[in-house]
């Protein structure tokens, strides 16, 4: 089976791929759009792609494709703990450290450490955490560290100035896996749809959301985006307790299509 | 008066505030956490910060420090419509670009001109979009591009290679202005507010929203952000039409208060 995901090796991607599927052959791709094409190309059977992390919030673009670019289903999901690494080329001196690079994500989820404890370093932002680490370790100045995994360290030959570094020992990601159907039922499962309305959303909103309430379907998740046609007008974006195929998930969804102006069921996967 | 925004100068943030008010001192700092940080301390009157654009969606560092980071109002909003240039040291043949500089909610705002003009061009994260001009003018290679507003391209005398290349004439940005308190009724306006749930948040969302909508107050936005704590825990982001004064609304806000863990009353603004 061949997996798609956010190269280059080392990165988070590739390890929520390597647990879902140890066997798996890994196709690293350079952004999360190109995982995407992959899977609709035929090119691999499925696509890992993150899409939700606990201190930064939505992955949007992954949200805006499966919402906006492209006909996928989900049909998995993986939940990886991330920790970050302070890295160097030596096991340098907090204090000579000059620049950092990283992708602004993880330089978002170690603000709290980098505000207080590198106050006056000057952030650098990367496509990637492992391609950070790859051009600090191939620049010629030793006081720039870079922010990314233990394995990207190891991958790279980088010293680990500082682990655990991430301002929520909590900091996890979710990873969905991109293929053409979604998942058989299994008995406990998860939805994910995206929705929207002509008129004024967030007001028809309540009432939608009270048709899964109302038949005891548990709402996991709930996230707006921009319609990307005008500000003020949003996509939302659910995940529910439940398969598409249950009968109560097909009576609320039957009632949500009969509100909305777009409907697009992504789909029912196992519950991580 | 003494407002912050998010430089260097050419910025779009220095453009909110100037439409906001052509003759207040501006003061450019580094980040949107220096912004709020200023105000805080008391060494500007306001700060300008973006807070959604109509593509990329919420900012979700301007989200995070409302609610988490600091005890500011919000007293204003001032939309921009955004327009990115492609530019270079010179006006160069499209063909030649080898790689771009931008900051990556930028690169994203113009995601499908680069996919399909320019799909093998390198694409390097910057910190702002008018860093990105200084570095692309500064450096020795002129086959680099830059995306950034034509005011960017007029201050660090770049060559606008193309105009408009955003993926929708719409694209716009929201600003809002935090001070130390929140503005008078006017008799139309908007109210900010952020709330958390212990317990299952989404299944009693539904309810908290109908408060709103069973007195005929219109909800203009809806967002959901991390809790930062545990993965699938959110804080609620919202605007509602009418001020935090008007009898309607405190009704409103007295029973969500009996529903919600925590909540924040980020302040009351003229409606743009």
């Amino acid at each position: 089976m061949k997996i798609a995901y956010l190269g280059p090796p080392g990165s988070y991607s590739e390890e929520a791929v390597k647990n879902w599927d140890s066997t798996a052959e890994l196709i690293p791709v350079d952004s999360i759009h190109a995982v995407a094409k992959c899977v609709s190309d035929g090119k691999v059977d499925h696509g890992m792609v993150p899409i939700e992390n606990s201190i930064e919030g939505g992955v949007t673009s992954t949200l805006d494709l499966l919402i906006h670019d492209f006909d996928l289903s989900i049909s998995g999901e993986s939940v990886l703990t991330i920790k970050h690494c302070l890295m160097g080329q030596t096991n340098l001196d907090m204090s000579k450290i000059t620049k950092i690079f990283s992708h602004p994500q993880s330089l978002g989820q170690c603000r709290n450490f980098l505000n207080t404890i590198l106050p006056s370093v000057e952030l650098i932002a990367s496509l990637s955490n492992s391609r950070a680490v790859e051009e600090m370790m191939n620049g010629k100045d030793n006081t720039i560290a870079a922010i990314a995994s233990e394995r990207a360290a190891n991958i790279y030959k980088a010293q680990i100035i500082k682990r655990d570094i991430q301002d929520n020992l909590n900091n996890a990601t979710r990873f969905v896996l991109l293929s053409h159907v979604d998942h058989a039922p299994t008995g406990n499962d998860k939805t994910s749809l995206c929705f929207e309305y002509d008129g004024d959303a967030p007001g028809i909103l309540s009432e939608s959301l009270r048709e899964f309430a109302s038949r005891d379907i548990n709402l996991v998740k709930i996230e707006s985006r921009p319609n990307k046609v005008d500000l003020g007008k949003y996509v939302f974006f659910v995940d529910i307790e439940g398969h598409r195929t249950e009968d109560k998930v097909m009576a609320a969804i039957s009632v949500l299509e009969t509100q909305v102006s777009k409907i697009k069921i992504l789909g029912s996967y196992p519950n991580q």
